[in-house]
């Protein structure tokens, strides 16, 4: 067997950053035989070939999904229902199906609607290794090294397809981890979600001032660092916050009550206050870094 | 005059980064005949004494100052009141006073009350090179090199004076920029304050939770931006958000407005307002990023 890639066909939908550096991750593994590629713009999908990402742009959804080994969806989420839609009535018994989406919950919900009984074909999966940049042209190959990818397997899942799935995020070079769906998504709303809300918020706050350049003239490496994310992509968020929403709610509730509790201390002139919580801050972040090694 | 430096004795309270890097930067230009430090701890004193950043530790700081060319105060905001009633008395005719604060109405208003007739001689300043590391080891003779550093002269400081400090800090390579010291206040509550109030309070949050571990486990590299400034030092900030209060307060308040519009956008599902922000901020920080070369 040594040699023989462990996956025949491989089909993704959405060839971006996400799906495209799953394919050439399984590709520089030489782990998969062809690679088909399914995207809303032809021109992305020609980028996808040109840069070795796909091998074939695919026609027929239904008629390429039914004797592929692995499909990942790799699309903003709110389009995954649609996809699911279309494949669901044409999956080869063999065929399992992943995607790579940052909710997980209404992820599986649209799941259980559109595969019904062969929803144990389909493994969730969330590869923790966003960027701002998206697109074809920024996939790369090492992008999932060291990276976490948590699986939040079903209890339909047969225990061989979960272990298909986690070993191609492996070839890929990732840490594999599972969770269930609604920890998943409560703990993301909480590290991921509600920052990108909160950095978009605070940009736009600024630029939609008249004399917003005299603001960003003067931002330094502070500003860069916690606005990084805000360039990240709109469509995208607007489909997680979405897909997330009671959990991002919750947090974003969270947050606006230990804010209002910051402005009373301000307001009050409570340094003490302000001291302290900068304080557990500090130490809990630096213990974080320490512990990541970032 | 060439070979011969600048300045004669420079006198610094607080030799931590920024005191410490003005020192060290001055020195590489060989533009610094003698530094003498104050501050709160021996053991930092002599550790600037052992990383060469001060020649001497200072004993009696009117003493000090009266034959002082240069007099920079470095410490945290609230400390510098006391440090202007102690050395008024004795600034000698031709010493000149600058500050490293991150806020300048309060400090000007300190330096109004305390300089009185001799606040001429002190120029404020902030540079805009903050690190989430501080103290003396972190100082560097090439902190400032092509960072900003913002004037807010007084109608009281004479062009010479004024001339004198810009000097100072181009000496070790600051890009130096003059600004009414309430548009400062205004800006940076805006582009530096702000944030780093959001990121303390985002890291406090999740960090007094009993669960908080599972949480910091999965943050990764969005989280590590929008959070390096949490490790930024308590008290130092503490100071700051007391010192600008007002402009804070404002800015906050306006951030605060401007998360409700997103979470009313969220809670009725309205995706087109949150994609449409998302797009705004991401053009404005890409813009920004553009421009800055970062």
């Amino acid at each position: 067997m040594s040699g023989s890639p462990e996956f025949g066909k491989l089909v993704i939908f959405g060839v971006g950053l996400i799906g495209g550096s799953f394919a050439l991750g399984l590709k520089a593994a030489e782990q998969v035989e062809e690679v088909v590629g399914f995207g809303r713009s032809l021109s992305t999908l020609t980028q996808a070939m040109d840069l070795g990402i796909i091998d074939r742009v695919g026609a027929n959804a239904g008629q390429e999904v039914a004797d592929a080994d692995l499909v990942l969806m790799a699309t903003p989420v709110g389009q995954m229902p649609e996809i699911m839609a279309r494949i669901a009535p044409y999956l080869g018994a063999q065929t399992v199906v992943t995607d790579g989406g940052s909710t997980k919950a209404d992820v599986v919900a649209s799941a259980r609607e559109h595969f019904s009984d062969k929803l144990g074909q389909f493994v969730p999966a969330h590869p923790i290794a966003g960027a701002e940049n998206s697109g074809a042209a920024a996939a790369r190959a090492d992008l999932y090294r060291d990276k976490k990818v948590v699986l939040t397997p079903l209890p339909e899942n047969p225990v061989l397809n979960v272990a298909r799935v986690r070993s191609a995020w492996e070839w890929c070079g990732a840490q594999v981890h599972e969770l269930p769906p609604a920890d998943h998504d409560r703990i993301f709303a909480a590290v991921s979600h509600l920052p990108h809300l909160l950095s978009f918020a605070l940009v736009y706050e600024l630029a939609v001032r008249e004399n917003c350049d005299q603001f960003f003239d003067f931002a330094a490496s502070g500003f860069r660092d916690f606005t990084r994310i805000a360039a990240s992509h709109p469509e995208m968020w607007r489909d997680i916050c979405l897909a997330n929403r009671p959990a991002l709610l919750d947090e974003l509730d969270r947050y606006r009550a230990q804010l209002d509790t910051l402005r009373d201390a301000l307001q009050r002139d409570d340094g003490a206050l302000l001291e302290r919580t900068f304080d557990v801050a500090r130490k809990a972040r630096r213990n974080w870094a320490d512990g990541k090694g970032k």
